[in-house]
């Protein structure tokens, strides 16, 4: 059994994407982000860093407990725990870790602080709004060029692609879409018609 | 022989790094981003982000050669490459990943933010400032409490900490210092006194 802190969120729904895909038990208990709960004590002590997602695997390694951090951590750990959506051959495997890391560091944060300055922000702030949203739709497209290439981030569908639905799933608090983004529209319809992304979006929105 | 196209920023560190602590033959190629060079067509042709670092393994899979971005997933793919600096043991496996991510995701992203409205930024923004710059403060500080904890971040010494010293290499430009992390500052001073760092920092500022 497996216990998932989750939120609606672009981090958060990566992960029972991944558990609802390799068939893993698991118990969603839900941190209102909206009003605070990862920064409560008993949240910070499983994860420092005040955010979601964290699992808890009751049985991880030596059988023992271990609480994850990072949702592409996490992602990495359940491939690996169960041999599924983690390509071996090496050129796969170096596409899986680079666009698992162009999300992390790249479209992640672009998404993020664009729609953070658009709508969220206690007052307005042009010159950043301006940095990120342009940062947000370049972003966008350097995925399209790739997903114009391949089917799929790494060859054939794995973790790559659940990391980086998350925040294609969010893209309208970005202020994005995909108008100039033909590619990119196309890999999302896909994933959205999965069994295991239609029944991961239910329980994370419920 | 391994290129490795390069520019003495916090991304590209990590590689020579990484490079010299293997003990991998480079080339080094300076990628003048400064100048823009990073988004002319040549360069694009091999890293459709326009960032460095990147590097081209003539030796790849297969004896074919292979080009790779993210440093990040270089030095995933270095560490497999080699054998070296990637714990095999679950757990120690977990902690490594887990904080690779949370310097792509979390820590860099702050820093580099946090730099370019305080120093670069065509005119003020202090809403920008603000965010940024307590959010380097914020990470920083949740480093420090694992640095506490543990000597190096995934127990021994490993890429882990490769990828966290590229932002923590570069603090003055996200305009923070080691005055409240004396566990943070500890960890960077060994890591500063290897052979491995000493050569690459040598090498990237020449």
């Amino acid at each position: 059994m497996i216990d998932l802190y989750a939120f609606a969120t672009p981090n958060s729904i990566k992960v029972p994407i991944m558990l609802e895909e390799v068939g893993l038990d698991y118990r969603l208990i839900k941190v209102n982000i909206r009003s605070g709960e990862q920064k409560a004590p008993e949240f910070l002590a499983l994860n420092p860093n005040g955010k979601v997602p964290v699992i808890v695997d009751l049985e991880g390694p030596d059988g023992k407990p271990v609480t994850i951090t990072e949702s592409a951590a996490i992602l990495i750990y359940l491939a690996e725990k169960t041999g599924k959506l983690i390509p071996q051959t090496s050129v796969d495997r170096i596409r899986m870790f680079e666009w698992m890391f162009f999300h992390a560091s790249g479209l992640g944060p672009a998404f993020g602080n664009s729609g953070y300055f658009q709508k969220l922000a206690p007052s307005p702030a042009p010159l950043a709004i301006e940095r990120f949203s342009n940062e947000a739709k370049r972003t966008l497209a350097v995925l399209d060029k790739r997903l114009g290439e391949v089917e799929y981030l790494a060859g054939s569908y794995s973790i790559a692609d659940i990391v980086n639905f998350g925040w294609i799933w969010r893209r309208e608090f970005a202020g994005v879409d995909f108008s100039e983004t033909p590619n990119v529209a196309r890999w999302y319809e896909a994933l959205e018609q999965r069994d295991a992304v239609k029944a991961a979006i239910s329980k994370l929105t419920a």
